[in-house]
């Protein structure tokens, strides 16, 4: 099968909000009067970001769903995606499979492929996605990594720390029950951004980023845009573990034994999470509240920002505790 | 040298039309009022697009390039790319250079870099180009390839087939001179998008595609789209062959030994020309002249559009000839 064929069969569809779509040598998109477009790329490499038997279904969606990820960051609502795809060989039943998923999550959100490319190459999968952020009164709703004031509180969405620990299991580095491995995997491997909460945070929220490399690492580009410091409760970040066994007896109970240095390390460095971590002053807390209901995205305080620039890490009795979460891996 | 690192030092610089650019989960592009946004998107892979020793200036313009002319093609102004680049390794002369080549491109065409994304992988370089067309009285202004009619004139601009010449000789499957060869690779490696072309050409081409797959097929996408035929003079796409030693006698002083068979082929089926193939009312025969000599681009009439389907070849005596040009390797 051809290119232009295999574009035909698994990636033609009709448009419904593009002036134009897949198939002249642009698309055409008319964004509504008084909005910005707010654009991300993300590129997946296999090997790299994923392993060659990853479910392409899952894969298809996992692809989109970082790039959403991006635009729920910045509060922008999607409108569109383009797709370049690098294929080893034309394996009908892997895109067939591929565009399932990345077409369920898409229509999902309403977020239409527009165009891209497709070539022989080493598997590798580059989106480009577009959403629209209104501007009010010439100010722009975005958010942005660089509005964060001394005093906002920090909040973070979901869960934390599930997909590293799916990836430690598969890696054999810790042994973990098959029901929680099942539930660790999905989120690793089919996360679900945080659009709604996104939507929902334009106006309250005073800064947002999305945490793909980890707490910690992400909140540091908070930090360095903003220009503020901050000071996070840890046992509220490990709180945030899906599983619910951050506590030493449920832990015990749930067949997982990690020591706390590795269930804070999950939460505060697992990477692939795809939540959202936001700053807002304490005046907006009640609006926080009605944006995670309304979203029907729990939402966490978990810190608050300072003046006194760096990160300040504190346990549950306020006891400050060393940052090594960066340069260590607890897993190795 | 980390991601972080590497975005600072190559790929970061401050913003001039973009209201965001490189550093946040997204960049923000405003578009103008009343225009719409022409996206287009190209994934060029090492061993498939470009060889490995390919000079990395040269594949930074490359790169951009051939996404500039799916904008040219649109007739929209370019406005802002998005970069992803997975890279084997972090070779910082390679990346400067690579940068370089890039970013002289982009200036000439006042086309920033506002975001994207790297990382490990195979060498994989994918750009999405973001262009500005007005829309008029509620019409679009974007060339497209759905517009052509029966009647109207067929025309290409610059030259043909010297970049699969090059290709050939690098193949070793012909031998030409050294000067012709390094004028040949000239074209491959650093292709000339036609923005000027296509701006100037708004209101007056009734279509429009690149030429990167060759005259032939992509004359039969214009087909496809505007449901019509074609008929191309032959010899006037070998005249466009950049080395001006089509005919007989200026081919044999030339020292490039070939069959009629085979400048038949470079013109029609060469690939990598990046030239606009476009269509317009005999009407408007003047209007072209006047914005090929406004953007000083050469521009030649090769055929016209017919009402009757398929596509008819014929030689300067206005014979036919058989189309093999799409099947048929004549340097095999």
């Amino acid at each position: 099968m051809g290119e232009f064929d295999l574009i035909a069969r698994y990636f033609t569809r009709p448009v419904r909000q593009a002036v134009l779509g897949v198939g002249d040598d642009c698309a055409l998109l008319q964004p509504a009067p008084g909005t910005q477009m707010a654009i991300s790329c993300d590129m997946l490499v296999q090997g790299r970001h994923f392993f060659a038997d990853t479910d392409p279904r899952q894969l298809g969606h996992k692809a989109l769903a970082v790039n959403l990820s991006d635009l729920a960051a910045c509060g922008a609502r999607p409108l569109a995606f383009t797709l370049a795809l690098a294929l080893p060989d034309v394996n009908e039943a892997w895109l067939a499979a591929f565009a399932q998923g990345l077409f369920a999550l898409a229509d999902a959100h309403d977020c239409e492929l527009i165009g891209g490319d497709t070539t022989a190459g080493p598997l590798n999968i580059c989106i480009t996605v577009f959403g629209e952020v209104p501007v009010v009164n010439g100010k722009s709703q975005a958010l942005l990594r660089s509005g964060a004031r001394a005093g906002d509180d920090l909040y973070i969405s979901g869960t934390l720390g599930d997909a590293r620990l799916a990836l430690e299991a598969m890696h054999g580095k810790l042994t973990v029950p098959n029901a929680v491995l099942a539930a660790a995997r999905e989120r690793l491997q089919s996360p679900a951004p945080r659009v709604a909460l996104g939507l929902a945070l334009r106006g309250i929220a005073s800064a947002a980023i999305d945490v793909s490399d980890g707490l910690i690492g992400d909140l540091g580009h908070i930090l360095e845009r903003s220009r503020v410091g901050a000071t996070v409760q840890v046992d509220q970040a490990v709180a945030c573990i899906a599983c619910h066994v951050h506590d030493a007896q449920t832990a015990g109970a749930s067949g997982i034994h990690l020591s706390q240095e590795q269930w804070r390390t999950l939460a505060l460095c697992g990477g692939d999470d795809y939540e959202l971590l936001f700053t807002a002053p304490p005046s907006q807390s009640a609006a926080v509240a009605a944006a995670a209901q309304a979203s029907q995205t729990p939402v966490r305080r978990i810190g608050k920002m300072d003046a006194t620039a760096g990160l300040r890490l504190l346990d549950a009795q306020g006891q400050a505790l060393p940052n090594h979460y960066t340069s260590f891996d607890h897993f190795a």
